[in-house]
């Protein structure tokens, strides 16, 4: 076969780019660093969407929408944050016309603004907890960007909570970590994820606590698909978020922040993608199956239409290609590209014999199939297909993750792959000294893999490696 | 009953303001003319969008997503729309700590950017139709702004289509106007639209021709509630969105563009609410039913959880309301003001009757009902008053409506409802004249309601009116 991709072995940051340009998931926009996401990567990004948003709701979380533009004030009232954003912000000074009065910032994440309104909105401990979330565009400035991974723009959604208490505000974080987060990863996405603690270098600007999701990418490095804050009082505080308590003493609240991306379609593709294009788990893919017209004529579009109403019937996302003049070899390339997880092929030879071939662009198979038992064959393909990748991806991380004993093995095991090495055999300065070698501490977790609740916890490990 | 909002009649503006306060929809942001849509106001924007968002795709449009930033050059290639659009933008002239090169302009709209990279994705007439929408967040500064009606940061959905004829471009523009537009207002938000032409004056800018559908509000004004635009030529020649050909040649496309906004959320208050509140489409409200818990004990609570799971097995939207702690009173009135078509009240001494009282927001009626018929009684009543809240504002309409012959009476007319006179006993001079009483033209329509061609056509019927 002709190839369509620079192969990921030969260069993977150009095998990513060529993917998505010739998927055509998205295009570079006409400001350096912005993205357009072309219809066939926003389908994908929709379907994202309807999941986590499902998943946010269920968690209790309900939808709202806070403006744009932010104040520059608000960003200072919070040290951190100010600090951590600053370098990254896009300001609006004309407006109308005019120049005004205060500068403007396009919202880089939203504690502030919010925090603004829970102040308003919390009078007493029965307004507590108040759960929202927003799906929103956002802007950080970006030097090296890199679509979707970093983007000036990108989409997301925020989780912003305030709690009566520090025990509540953390039981809901980690709530929101693994049963919104890790669940969708790895049950939509198909990508097996790594939950844990980032070390206080890495923390959100203003976090008491920041928790990540962990991927690994085809070339070995670790992307953070997702992570959850932990604000303590600090934006209480700076926003006087507080609340009358049942027993009649005024207290600031504890909030919580969380977040996800269009980042992920980056993770999606560096995890599942292969030399042919992209592949997309079946429970994801905005199309299932697509049912191809091989050769127009005897009967073979209205076999195609037949099998297509069929599938329909039984809840698969199916579309009808009979393209017929378009060559069908081109049809199908465009399909692996875009990483279609079946392929129906209809064509004369095989319908005389009262066949059709099933392609699966997961495991790679083709094979004939009686067309009375295509519906069977392709839900159960589907369904195996989803646990496959996800297998597979567990699979490669696992051979590819060593447990080391030093930092020296670990900044060395990070080149191939993720080390695994007792915390306190890094801390602070060896975070550093790795920090200096590509290599970064990507999160901490407990020998079990539980959730530290501190860094200061006894046998803690750490999972370094170079990073997106 | 005590008064919760300023009455209608006594100060119609103060009501619609005090309405989306009590009922807490939004709230006013910390940038003037920003708002904060809050959870309850942005639960009935997500349905608005589901709904709206499948009628797109049934049209055959596929969603995709443009950056928010656009160079300030790219909008002074269309002399017109700059011109238009000009005294609106608000502009970023510093980022990542440094003063850019060239200052970008935040999106009022994306006509421009979406033509840029229409001419890069179309080389063929195979390649037309491209028919594109996107769901963002626009911003035009605003200097009368008031919540939903008219916000410097507005939500909406703006299509983009590019054709190879005219007569294409057209049909789809007419199509979705008709068939997304008018459809969805009329079946979803239960309000009756006149679709017809904008004047020249008020055409959007850089279109050929424009499209609106209008509405009449509670006061008798008229909200321009969707647009719909011809673009003629003129974003293809200032983008070059050419195409080849079946014969070869290189030709310019046709162009369409049609948006709708957070601006509907204020006309469905302003057409179906009333002296107590919002009043909710059943097919629009997240919810549907609340059952109510009035007095807890007796098996109260108990009865209505389970009439609660028996409306939601038949596919009712439904909130089970057993918060005994908080007055009675108190949630039946916020159900009120938040517009919930039906409560299920349940109550100890009706349960022991066999008895729950089922109060209907739309028309106000309240009765008891035997609890094995409540499924029934319910999902008749929603679909009843769903077509009587359209009858109703049908009827309103008509009544305000008056046909006169002479632009003097239209002028009168328009101070108390709307007037259809011959477009041709006002024209442009005339037009003028109604402006500066504060009336406009809100659109041409054939003289049996058809869409004219052009605003040159014999007997058509101008309405006019006072407008938000």
């Amino acid at each position: 076969m002709a190839r369509v991709l620079t192969p990921r072995a030969e260069d993977f940051p150009r095998w990513y780019q060529d993917l998505i340009a010739k998927a055509q998931l998205a295009d570079n926009g006409p400001v350096r660093g912005t993205m357009v996401i072309r219809p066939v990567g926003y389908a994908i990004w929709e379907r994202m969407q309807a999941d986590m948003d499902a998943r946010i709701k269920e968690a209790g979380v309900q939808n709202a929408y806070f403006p744009l533009f932010i104040p520059e004030s608000y960003l200072r009232r919070e040290a951190d944050h100010v600090e951590g954003f600053s370098p990254e912000l896009a300001v609006v000074t004309h407006a109308g016309g005019k120049e005004l009065a205060e500068p403007l910032v396009v919202r880089p994440t939203s504690e502030t603004v919010i925090g603004e309104f829970m102040a308003k909105w919390v009078d007493s401990y029965r307004d507590l907890p108040l759960l929202l979330n927003q799906w929103a565009n956002v802007v950080r400035w970006e030097l090296r960007p890199r679509t979707f991974l970093r983007t000036t723009e990108f989409l997301w959604q925020e989780g912003h909570t305030a709690h009566a208490t520090e025990a509540d505000a953390r039981e809901h974080a980690r709530d929101v970590h693994k049963n919104v987060y890790q669940a969708f990863m790895e049950e939509l996405l198909a990508v097996p994820v790594v939950p844990g603690r980032k070390t206080k270098g890495e923390r959100f600007a203003g976090a008491t606590n920041t928790m990540t999701v962990e991927a690994m990418m085809g070339d070995t490095k670790a992307l953070q698909m997702g992570t959850s804050h932990e604000l303590g009082q600090n934006f209480a505080k700076a926003f006087d978020i507080t609340y009358s308590s049942a027993a009649g003493s005024v207290e600031h609240a504890w909030t919580t922040s969380w977040g996800t991306s269009t980042r992920m379609m980056g993770g999606l593709i560096m995890v599942h993608g292969d030399d042919n294009g992209l592949r997309l788990p079946p429970r994801l893919a905005p199309i299932q199956v697509q049912v191809m017209v091989v050769k127009a004529g005897e009967g073979v579009t209205e076999a195609a239409a037949k099998l297509r109403d069929e599938l329909k019937a039984a809840g698969v996302r199916v579309k009808l290609d009979d393209r017929a003049d378009v060559p069908f070899g081109r049809r199908a390339v465009d399909a692996e590209l875009q990483g279609v997880p079946i392929r129906v092929e209809v064509g004369p030879r095989d319908l005389a014999a009262g066949n059709v071939t099933v392609a699966r662009r997961i495991d790679g198979s083709k094979s004939p199939i009686p067309i009375g038992d295509i519906v069977g064959a392709v839900t159960s393909a589907l369904k195996a297909d989803q646990q496959r990748l996800f297998d597979d991806a567990l699979a490669f991380r696992e051979e590819r993750t060593v447990d080391v004993k030093t930092l020296g093995d670990a900044i060395e095991a990070a080149q191939t792959g993720w080390a695994r090495v007792p915390w306190s055999a890094v801390g602070d300065a060896g975070e550093k000294e790795a920090n200096g070698k590509a290599v970064t501490v990507r999160c901490l977790t407990r020998a079990d893999g539980g959730m530290p609740d501190s860094d200061e916890e006894p046998n803690l490990i750490a999972y370094l490696a170079r990073s997106y």
